[in-house]
């Protein structure tokens, strides 16, 4: 990518100046729109609120039009009913702003007359002009270093400092309501994310040349609906997946997956062969759903010593010890014999419990609700084990919660245990939760994975979602 | 099975005596043990406390040895410590104990000489003898309405009414804490569980063929780590599939499994492929886990209308609504287009909100947190839809809780709507959640389907899990 194409697109995320064109004059509505967003990031830029009824929001100077701001925009959002947006781009051609995003929706997506006619004319109106336009249909940019983004009740608002991970989604709802909120529990943050909707101009292959050469940016996320340029795209992703990893979901492989994609982002899709075909050659982490592609980029996150394949499974149960042991070595994970050594060590520092020692290690959460004093040397063995590359320590929540009866208190022990071991031990772990099903479980697993998000510990929802998530986090770090 | 022998196995569900060898004269711990879960779940046959040191135990004359019980006993729990097991499993024979259930632990599990050889000298005790033998190192035979079982503070406990699921079990702890409580927390009921342990003379074969044969199970569950006589055991399966649905979930099917089995419950175990052509043949549903058989089981009970493969998915957010899709189509399920009459029929009843309308249907939980007064009548619109078999419905919970946030009378609104659309409308309907992240939402999700399991509609935890099992459940029903 060019250097004035990157310092172009670099605008989107640190622009020195926004426009927020239909901001209310009602300033306890606007406060949850665009230029209280503006003010809730810490935003240091010029503010200017453009309402022709209105003298000043929230604080800052309103205008009539962008045409009578004094100084340069350099990204505008527009948020008028659909008739009025062609107007308002004009103006922001005529005004010489760089971006402007529209979040305006009811174009091509709807598939009525009037929305495809409505696109096309925007699509007439940039032609030729120097403006570069995200959306129509969509919540633009986030980016928290650049005090820029998308608020409310969801992610965005509670996380104002950044992250390593990027995303990009055709999705607004999906990545508002599926996939942030996901990230944000797990402890992770965001450099950047790009609400892309009906792409008429900058779209995912843009962002993904930007997001390659972007050190801000360690993890990348696409939710694609549809592609415009394939080559392109496929390029752009190479670029990117040389340097770092990128998570892709491809929403509309099925027949009626793409039909509904095309009435959402009025995109068009290829067949699922054509993506199965592409992961491979870029060495694309693919996943099915927002909520795997939580678990995905938490093992990148959260794992990145590139740990091997040959996991230790540490945690009480025996019929769940048999199942995690498949579903480890069915995800393409190894799980072996301790060596002979550790397992006199283990012995020796607590009696056994359960039935075994060999991996899985039956030691955990103990009968009597107490965090065994030895606890963190079973763990430290464990890692020093050279049969050993990780270790996953499954919680059985139903009987922590119901039987062991484990208060707060107990929470933070176990959690500093694991943080220790993470902090300290020279392999990398995961905490594993079967799945609650009784309330009590439910809210333990919910306080644990918490304290383990701001321990900085690891940790998964299921043995299914962790084991797959690490296996392909390997992957990608085998096949560099 | 000949009736003889049925018979026989029946007194392990329906005994008129009951000895515990091994009660606790401590009547607080004795409570929480066998002789207190008889009284929990109302067993209206002779108890026969057996202490040697007590004169009474929770109101039931104690006898020093079953030897010394007057009448005659049919079920007899032996949980003495492991070194004490042989004499009183004599006593028993002796007695003519019809049934005996070995609970201690510390034999061929624990994979040391001694446990060994103790498990041997039982297998030679019994040899010859007419009374039949659970275990050791398990938790027994449970029938609410036999009023016999195992309680404590896991699922059994509260389920005093039996249900049409029947489920054996090779892990104890695995039912106990993954499995009971998912079907419990459903709505859903047990007509008998056993758990088996090391299976020393009774096992998997015995029980499924009186399953087979018994009318008040419907559904089937085995969790299987290894079994002693394959020709027979696949017998008993076909006899099963027969007449009801079987779900198998096998531990042990990779090598790491099978080592952790052989440990855990000293089972022989055979190789993945060997069990994927048995799955095939005897046309059982099989499973990964024991989250899993909770979900194939809902499906099973809950949409026992047969339903057809051509799926609507109802709920609003458009990106999801693609993944969805996807998801349907992955798993064998088809998202058709509704006719044109029912997609104008819609348009009278409801203003189009977001963008789709022909499946995905994008109509649910609206913006404003209100459930649309017509809700329902899109339910019987779709319903009635020629092109549609059964309906979906998605709820983003998400948005649920934060956007729209739904109070507990909301959340009864919602649900009466979909037990009305359960129970009147002509095609099957199931209720799905997306994964809960924020507290808010994974709060709001256990209450909206603990009402549904109430109120008798089929909820699932995850899109994933609800097309998995809706697929597998439709697959064998149409294999018949």
């Amino acid at each position: 990518m060019d250097s004035s194409k990157w310092a172009e697109l670099h605008n989107v995320f640190y622009p020195n100046s926004v426009a927020v064109i239909g901001a209310y004059s009602n300033e306890a509505v606007e406060k949850d729109r665009w230029t209280g967003w503006l003010l809730n990031l810490g935003y240091r830029g010029q503010v200017y609120p453009i309402n022709p009824r209105a003298k000043q929001i929230l604080g800052f100077k309103a205008f009539a039009s962008v045409k009578e701001v004094p100084g340069p925009i350099d990204y505008a959002v527009i948020a008028v009913p659909r008739s009025a947006v062609p107007t308002a781009l004009k103006e922001c051609i005529e005004k010489g702003v760089k971006i402007v995003h529209i979040f305006t929706a009811g174009f091509a997506e709807t598939g009525e007359t009037e929305g495809i006619s409505l696109q096309k004319e925007i699509v007439s109106i940039i032609r030729g002009s120097n403006t570069r336009v995200i959306g129509p249909n969509c919540m633009g940019a986030y980016c928290p270093a650049g005090g820029l983004g998308f608020g409310g009740k969801f992610g965005s608002g509670p996380a104002q400092e950044p992250g390593p991970i990027s995303a990009l989604s055709q999705s607004g709802s999906g990545m508002d309501s599926l996939f942030i909120p996901g990230i944000l529990v797990r402890g992770l943050r965001f450099s950047k994310l790009v609400s892309l909707g009906n792409c008429v101009d900058l779209g995912l292959e843009d962002f993904l040349e930007y997001l390659a050469e972007d050190n801000e940016t360690k993890y990348i996320f696409c939710y694609i609906e549809g592609i415009k340029d394939g080559r392109r795209f496929l390029e752009a992703v190479k670029k990117c997946t040389d340097r770092k990893p990128v998570v892709i979901l491809k929403g509309g492989v099925t027949p009626a997956g793409a039909r509904a994609a095309s009435s959402h982002t009025a995109a068009l899709t290829s067949s699922a062969q054509v993506w199965e075909t592409f992961y491979r050659q870029a060495r694309v982490l693919n996943v099915d759903s927002f909520e795997e592609a939580v678990d995905q980029l938490t093992a990148l996150a959260r794992l990145s010593e590139k740990p091997g394949r040959r996991i230790a499974i540490v945690g009480r149960g025996g019929g769940a010890g048999v199942i995690t042991a498949d579903r480890c070595e069915k995800a393409g994970l190894f799980v072996p014999l301790l060596t002979e050594e550790t397992r006199r060590k283990i012995i020796e520092v607590v009696p056994p419990e359960g039935s075994g020692l060999s991996n899985p290690v039956e030691v955990g959460i103990s009968g009597r609700g107490k965090v065994s004093e030895h606890y963190y040397d079973v763990l430290r063995l464990v890692a020093e084990d050279p049969n050993i590359d990780m270790i996953l320590v499954r919680i059985n929540i139903e009987v922590a919660s119901l039987v062991v009866e484990i208060g707060d208190e107990q929470i933070q022990e176990f959690v500093d245990i694991w943080a220790k071991a993470t902090h300290t031990l020279p392999k990398p772990l995961a905490v594993v939760f079967d799945r609650g099903e009784y309330w009590q479980a439910m809210k333990l697993a919910y306080r644990m994975r918490e304290a383990c998000s701001k321990a900085g510990v690891a940790s998964f929802p299921s043995v299914e979602s962790a084991t797959k998530a690490i296996s392909k986090a390997i992957q990608y770090y085998e096949s560099k």
